[in-house]
């Protein structure tokens, strides 16, 4: 791609280097910034250099968070005694839509991966370990395991099951089955078998 | 979808006003920015704020450009006898990337568009037809129509078509035709059926 324009040129190159843009949807964005008001292009620039530059990590569940605790955690309506561990902050986001849940969150920052080099070091699980024999006031009932359905995920599970026995009532994990809404046709072998297995009470 | 941080709320709002990129690819992008270096989103934020504020438009043709006057308008070595009419710098950037034009460009701003709303006083044709006029030491000897060929652009083609006669040598317009490595059962049928009456000695 040829450009005109050094600014343009620049701004298409560093915009291209987020995840799933390439040069010419960068292109269409910069165009349709040049279009705008210049208050937006501001108002944009301004809301990637502040979430880079002044978000934190919630100091108790590693949630991302605009205060040194987050949102969550200082929620005194939250049931602080369960506490659902999950991989990253997305994880967090997706079952609060859900609006199912009204415990605590605790955010590994990733999975055991031997293949990328992750081991259980690397990850938040000391941590977890530590804000489950430390709540004591509030002893945590459950730990819900929401990890991935995939080799990395079941891995980790099953280290942080074993690191938790004896130390929490118990330890959950999400069910696994044919999606909501899903065309039975469609399933994948390994789901609809599991999903046969771990059939439950018609209700 | 439900943000535990406004810092991230703001950044994925900003962002999925670009066009193409909706609330999953900006939070996509946004948590991108926050696992890279500082600088990186620094640089980003720099890169959008410089595109929009410091852009100028090349007063001879109207592209976008860094300077008053673009890099092709002040180029020696382009033919200033030769001039390209284009609906907008991506079209610059189109033809520039074929390599196959060594002249000058008009940049029009747009296509005549009843529907829009948009006539041809809304549009840098009067521009374009004082610089014909003007250009007596280096007349320019053809223009070339290199608008889209949809309602809006032959519309506008056929209206600066008779604006130009008498004032430069030719009046020319982009071939019409059947697309280079397309299959002719995929061809649509008026681009077919023009492709047959338009039709070029084989070479």
């Amino acid at each position: 791609m040829q450009f005109t324009s050094r600014l343009i040129e620049n701004a298409v190159n560093e915009i291209s280097r987020l995840p799933g843009i390439g040069k010419k949807s960068a292109l269409r964005a910069v165009l349709h910034i040049l279009k705008q008001d210049e208050k937006m292009a501001l108002q944009l620039a301004e809301s990637i250099r502040a979430v880079r530059l002044e978000i934190k990590l919630c100091q108790t569940c590693f949630n991302i968070s605009d205060l040194e605790h987050c949102s969550i955690c200082t929620n005194e309506r939250r049931d602080r005694t369960i506490l659902c561990v999950v991989e990253d902050m997305r994880d967090v986001m997706a079952l609060e839509n859900t609006a199912q849940y009204r415990g605590i969150y605790h955010v590994l920052g990733g999975v055991i991966s031997p293949i990328n080099g992750i081991g259980p070091s690397d990850l938040r699980i000391e941590q977890l370990i530590n804000r489950v024999e430390q709540a004591k006031d509030q002893p945590i009932v459950e730990v819900i395991l929401a990890l991935s359905p995939t080799m990395e995920g079941d891995t980790t599970g099953l280290y942080l099951q074993r690191m938790l026995t004896g130390k929490v009532g118990k330890v959950t994990q999400l069910s696994r089955g044919v999606a909501v809404g899903s065309e039975l046709e469609y399933a994948d072998e390994i789901t609809l078998g599991r999903s046969l297995l771990l059939r439950t009470k018609a209700d």
